[in-house]
């Protein structure tokens, strides 16, 4: 079945979806965007996604496309027409159609505005159940990676580099040997009982479910950390997990081939996805 | 006049130029470019830029959307169908459109190829006769410089940033202090009667006119050193300019509104202007 998706004010089949060559975000990588979990057809944290794009849109100084109500009704009206029941909504934003410019263009260009969805299983994966293996490579990202951008080729790359050598997805690494985070999700160590998981800053981005998890964590009792933490410390940690809307919580089992407790889901990655999902799934719209 | 576009296999009036929102140039950067200055009508080192698309897809493992041939083909139809004397014309590829994924799409996906022109002086620019003003930005983009992707977000906020502080372009800086270029284009000191540019490595472009420029100024009996300066080097040399394929040679007359020399084009710059042009035009095709 053709998806419906959302372009500029349309609800077009995906086969007609379709930008200008002359958008920003295709000529420039001058784009936004957030990625929303859908659950029995409800939206979670969609909250948290709208303030990380007010965010995101502030940073570059990019007009807003529309308001967050109406951003919300074509989330909805998305979930609707695609009778999606579990998956993704995928809402972008560009600077718009402009000559192509090192300079933004002229104030009043309109933004792009493009949403789509992708349905598929949140709650229950295979990667949850086994753990996921990762790699770690070199860290080539731009220096403002708290910015939710388009600028995504080299996760893109960090992640076929990782599966080149065996594994689901990469750590990426900074020049200074600390792990900043995966290809498209935050990392996390649990080590002597305590959560490690790097601090907030211009070097990752600032997760919506790691805000969610931090807080979640802190009430449940748990010790948390925020720092930066080394391959070498992963690796001799006793589980790790990585967190993004779509992941949830999922358990990290190997790094770089180096098996982490006894190789299998660790016990606070489990309780903290438990956690992590009852509260979202209470309070998803 | 509308121009006439080329994209994927159709010359289209540039209001109809579009490409999938699934494109993942527009999804996730996961493209490269070249622009090919035109003067009377031809085409400048088209061969310098093709050489340099087939390293920069080679570097990403993303397959050409067709032979070079095909694609001078396309370069000489665009200048016909537009009847451009002068001007530039902007390529890109991409890895093409499939379903939002951060590892690569299946082998076989189709890449995109997409061109259009801009007509405009080349020759004769105000910017030549007066000389630009450079302000100094971090250089806040990725580690592969070296690959020309379309993730310009960083040159375009610098640019930005530049123009705010009455300047016509920005010089970016790195993290040691040192200049790696323009915002889209090479940069260059003269002290000493050397001529000073960054060595190539991952950190900068490997601009086709800067290849040209660093050859001729030796052939014309002029001191090169390939290395990286510093902003406060910069500010003290007797004069300076950047290179580009649309620029050509283009004086550099202040630097943070420090004044290079008395404040106007230097000879050296002129020079090379001169030389650069006389032997471009005379291998244009």
């Amino acid at each position: 079945m053709s998806r419906i998706t959302y372009v500029n004010g349309d609800y077009l089949p995906e086969a007609e979806a379709k930008v200008s060559i002359f958008d920003r975000g295709f000529l420039m990588a001058d784009g936004v965007y957030e990625v929303t979990t859908v659950v029995g057809g409800k939206l979670i944290d969609f909250a948290g996604h709208m303030a990380r794009l007010r965010r995101s849109l502030g940073e570059l100084r990019m007009d807003a496309p529309t308001s967050e109500d109406d951003l919300l009704a074509i989330h909805r009206e998305l979930v609707r027409r695609n009778a999606l029941e579990e998956g993704l909504i995928y809402l972008q934003v560009t600077r718009g159609a402009a000559d192509r410019d090192f300079a933004f263009p002229p104030a009043g260009t309109k933004p792009s505005l493009v949403l789509f969805t992708q349905a598929g299983p949140v709650l229950e994966r295979e990667s949850v159940r086994r753990g996921i293996k990762v790699a770690t490579v070199p860290d080539l990202r731009w220096a403002r990676r708290d910015i939710k951008t388009v600028q995504l080729l080299a996760p893109s790359l960090a992640k076929m580099e990782a599966k080149a050598k065996g594994a689901d997805d990469a750590w990426m690494v900074g020049e200074d040997g600390f792990v900043t985070e995966g290809s498209s999700n935050n990392a996390y160590i649990v080590a002597g009982g305590k959560v490690v998981t790097r601090h907030l800053s211009n070097a990752i981005l600032h997760g919506i479910t790691r805000a969610s998890v931090v807080r979640l964590a802190a009430e449940t009792g748990m010790n948390v950390e925020e720092r930066p933490f080394t391959v070498a410390e992963a690796k001799a940690a006793d589980e790790a997990f990585i967190t993004s809307a779509s992941a949830f919580v999922t358990p990290v089992v190997s790094i770089d081939g180096v098996a982490l407790g006894d190789g299998s889901p660790g016990p606070i990655a489990k309780r903290m996805r438990e956690v992590y999902v009852a509260e979202s799934l209470a309070r998803a719209i």
